[in-house]
C-alpha cells in the first residue's frame, strides 16, 4: 500500500471563475491619479492597458468568469497539483503535515502564465499588436512571452540588465516563445536613457524597467503594458492557485492552520492566499497567512505604508502600497522577482488589516532550505519559491518544539532550472548573505511622490 | 465548454508491476560472455550490478512487482499526464488526433528517473555505497544523482566532456542533488587515461565514459554501475510509461495507430512502446511503432545487427544489438541522449521482427519542429524528444494527405530547459545539420568484437 502523495483536480474542476478578494476586504485601498490626486477611473487606465483589464483592475465584484478560450488553455498545466511534502516532513522529524501548491509545471515554469494568457486574452480582442513588460528573474517575460506565442501578439522584455547578464537561458526561453528581450536600462526610452546617462552599464532594477515599460505603451496607441504582479487584475488572475487549493485541500480532508507564500510584488500571495482569507472573511475558519520577504527588500517589515508609483518613470498611477521608495535599487541578490520596492496594494491592505504576517529571511538561509527541499522532494525551486519553503520549515519546526500537529500549506512558485548559477555559490559557500540598505531605503523614502505633493495624501 | 487536455490517473493507479516484453518477444536476444563466449548468467553480471538487478537483466518474467517504496517515490511525479496536443494538431491542420505521453515533469526533466529511483533502492538494499554511471546530455546523470540524494547512496558521474562543457547547468544540477560530476575521458581509469594519451582534450562519447564507469564498478566490490539505457532491466523500469499511457489511452476513449518514441540507447522507446507491442503479440489491436533516431548517429537505419560491447571500454557484456561499432564517436550533436553507438537488444529484436520501424531524422528539422511544439503546446523540449515530435508531425501530415484521421501517440522525454543554447543557433539558422560519418562508422564496424572473434557469432 502506498500513501497519497499528489491531490490531483480533472480539467474540468479549473475554476470558472476569478475570485476577488476587494469584494470582502474590510476597506478597498483607492489608487490615486497622479496628476489630480482623484481616484483613478477606468479611463486613466486605458493609456497602458485594455478596457476589459481596466475594468478588472478597479473591480470590487466578488467573482470574474474566465472566458472560455482562456479556461481551455489553463488545462494544459491546470489545475497544478497539491502535493503533501512526506519525505521533507520526516527529514525535519516534524507532527506537521506539509502540503505545497506547486506551479512550477506550467509551460514557463511558475505561477505567471496564470495572468499572462488572460491578459494576451483580453488585448488581442481589443486590437492590441504588441505588448511590453518588464522581468527580473525573468519568470514573468517569458511567460508573457509564452502568452504571446499562443494568440500571435508581438512581445518586447525589458529585463533588468543584472539579470540579463545572469541568467542568459531565460533570454533563450522568450526568443524561443519568438519574443524580443532587451537589457534595462536602455536607449529605447527617455526613463532608460536618463539612467544610463547617470552610469553606463546601470545594472537596473524592476521599477526602471516598468517605467521604460509603461513609457513606450503610453506613447502607442497599439501597444499595451502588461503587468506581472502587484495590480488587482493580476492577483485576481492569480486566484485560480488558492481556489484550486482549497479544492483540493478538501480532497486531502484536512485545512491549512498556516499559508506561507514568497512575497515580491505579492502576485504568488495573493493567489495562493487570497481564497483563504476571504473563506475566514466571510465566516468561515481562520487561517494564519505568512508572507515571506527577503532581507534585502523588505517591503512589508521596513517600508512605509504610503502613495507611491509602481514604477520608476512615474507612470503609474499612485498605489496605496508598503514602498521603500519608487527610485529604491535593492542590492543584487537571486531572488530577482523578489526585487521590488512596492508591494500589491491588496496585499498591504491585508497586512494593516492584521490578515497577513509579514517576515523577512536571509538568502542564505533561504538556499538551504531550497537545497534540504530537493533532496527530499526532488524540486529544485526558484529562487523566490525558497523563501516559502524557508517560512514553512519555521511553521514545522514550531510545531516541532511544541510537540502538537500543525497543517502547513506554502506555495512552490516555480521551479529553479534557470538560476542554477545561485545554487553553485550556496554549494561552494560563496553566497553572499544580503544585507539590507538602510540608507538607501531612507534616500529613497524621502522622494516619495506623496511627501513631494502632499495634497494628494489629504486627499 | 472546455475540451479535455489531459488524461490523468491518480496516485493509486501507479502501475504495480514492471512489463516485460521478452516474455512476448517471439525470440529473445541472448546476451554473451566476452570471454567464454557462453550466455551470460547472473553471476557474470554480478560485479557491475547487484543481484536483484542482475536478475531482471535476465529475467523473462512477464511481469515484475515493483517495491512499494519506489511505487511510493514514483507517485511524487506520477502517473504522469497523457496530454492531447489540440493546439498542435490546429497548427498543422490535420485530421489526426496527436496525444503526447509527458515525463518532463519528473523532478530531473525525464523519463529516466522511472529507472534510477528502482535501481538505487536495490543497490541500497544491497549494501552499495556508490553508484557510477556514464551521462552525455545529462538527463541520466542529474536522474541518478537525485535517486542517489533520495537513498542517501554516493553518486558519481563521468559525462561526456563536450556536453560538460556544452552543459554546465546540468552538472549543477546534479551537484545540487549532492553527486559528483567528472568530464570524460578522465585520468580516473585506464580507459580514460588511454584516450587521454591519444588526444589531450578529448571529447568523450557515451561509450568512453560507460567505460570509465564499468572500469570503476569492476575493480570495487562495494561499488556498482548504473546504467540509464539499453539494458534489460532498464526498459523493464520503463515500462510504467506504456502501462499507464495504455490505461489512459481508455480514458480517451481511443487506441494509438502509431506510437512514436526517440530512439538513443532504447529507453524512452521501449518503456512507451513495449506494452502496447506486447498487447498486438498476444492478440491485442495492432499498432506501429516508429523509432525517430539521429540521421548522424543512424544505430537502427544504418548499423549492423551483430554482437558488440556496450561501452568502448570493453567491459560489458557482448550485446546482440543494432551498433555501429562500440568505438564510433558519433559527430557533436545537440540530442546528446541519443549520440550512442549500440541499442537495446530488446528494441534490435523488435525492430528484426519487424515491430518497430526505424527512421532517422536531421537535427535542424528536429528543432524546426520542437519549436512549433513549443510555441502551440508551451513546454520546450528536450532536444532528444524532438525527434519524436517530428516524427509524429510527418504522421500527421500524412494523415493530411491521406484526408483520413489517425491516432498519434508520441513520446515526450523531456523539457530543453538546459539545452536552450542549441534553440538559441536554430533561432538564428547557425545550427549545424548533422552529417551521418560513413567513413568512421565502417572502421568501427571493422573492429566489431564479433569479427574479431568469429566463434562467438558461430556459437
Amino acid at each position: 500500500m502506498i500513501e497519497r502523495t499528489k491531490y490531483l483536480l480533472a480539467d474540468e474542476d479549473t475554476p470558472t471563475a476569478w475570485y476577488n478578494l476587494a469584494a470582502d476586504l474590510p476597506e478597498l485601498a483607492p489608487k490615486r491619479n497622479p496628476g489630480t490626486g482623484a481616484d483613478i477611473t477606468v479611463d486613466d487606465l486605458l493609456p497602458f492597458v485594455c478596457r476589459d483589464i481596466a475594468e478588472q483592475e478597479l473591480s470590487t465584484e466578488r467573482y470574474v468568469e474566465i472566458p472560455d478560450e482562456v479556461r481551455q488553455i489553463y488545462t494544459q498545466w491546470r489545475p497544478s497539483p497539491l502535493v503533501r511534502a512526506r519525505r521533507l516532513e520526516r527529514a525535519l522529524d516534524t507532527p506537521a503535515r506539509i502540503y505545497y501548491k506547486y506551479e512550477g509545471g506550467s509551460p514557463a515554469g511558475s505561477h505567471k502564465p496564470n495572468t499572462a494568457i488572460p491578459q494576451v486574452y483580453y488585448n488581442k480582442a481589443a486590437g492590441i499588436t504588441q505588448l511590453v513588460t518588464e522581468t527580473g528573474a525573468g519568470q514573468w517575460g517569458s511567460s508573457l512571452s509564452f502568452a504571446g506565442a499562443y494568440f500571435g501578439v508581438d512581445v518586447r522584455v525589458y529585463m533588468v540588465r543584472a539579470s540579463f547578464h545572469q541568467k542568459p537561458y531565460r533570454r533563450l526561453l522568450m526568443e524561443t516563445y519568438g519574443a524580443t528581450c532587451v537589457p534595462s536600462p536602455s536607449e529605447d526610452t527617455e526613463t532608460g536613457r536618463k539612467r544610463l546617462a547617470e552610469r553606463a552599464e546601470h545594472p537596473g532594477s524592476l521599477g526602471i524597467a516598468t517605467g521604460e515599460a509603461m513609457e513606450i505603451a503610453f506613447h502607442n496607441p497599439h501597444v499595451n503594458y502588461a503587468g506581472g504582479s502587484v495590480l488587482n487584475h493580476v492577483l485576481l488572475h492569480q486566484s485560480v492557485i488558492g481556489q484550486e487549493a482549497l479544492a483540493q485541500m478538501a480532497l486531502a480532508d484536512d485545512y491549512p492552520d498556516v499559508v506561507v507564500g514568497c512575497a515580491g510584488g505579492g502576485s504568488n500571495l495573493g493567489g495562493l492566499t487570497f481564497p483563504f482569507i476571504g473563506e475566514q472573511l466571510r465566516g468561515g475558519r481562520r487561517v494564519r497567512v505568512v508572507a515571506a520577504e527577503p532581507a534585502a527588500c523588505p517591503t512589508l517589515t521596513r517600508g512605509r505604508l504610503a502613495f507611491d508609483f509602481g514604477d520608476s518613470g512615474g507612470f503609474s498611477p499612485l498605489f496605496r502600497m508598503h514602498t521603500l521608495g519608487n527610485d529604491f535599487v535593492p542590492p543584487s541578490m537571486h531572488a530577482g522577482g523578489l526585487r521590488y520596492h512596492g508591494m500589491s496594494p491588496l496585499v498591504s491592505s491585508a497586512v494593516e488589516a492584521g490578515l497577513i504576517e509579514p517576515v523577512a529571511l536571509r538568502q542564505r538561509a533561504c538556499f538551504e532550505a531550497g537545497i534540504l527541499f530537493a533532496r527530499n522532494e526532488g524540486i529544485v525551486p526558484a529562487p523566490e519559491s525558497t523563501h516559502a519553503i524557508r517560512g514553512a520549515i519555521a511553521e514545522a519546526l514550531a510545531a516541532k518544539e511544541e510537540g502538537r500537529p500543525r497543517t502547513i500549506l506554502f506555495g512552490l512558485s516555480g521551479h529553479g532550472h534557470f538560476d542554477l548559477a545561485a545554487y553553485e555559490q550556496a554549494l561552494a559557500g560563496t553566497l553572499e548573505d544580503d544585507i539590507y540598505d538602510a540608507a538607501g531605503v531612507e534616500a529613497a523614502l524621502t522622494n516619495l511622490p506623496a511627501q513631494e505633493r502632499p495634497a494628494l495624501l489629504d486627499a
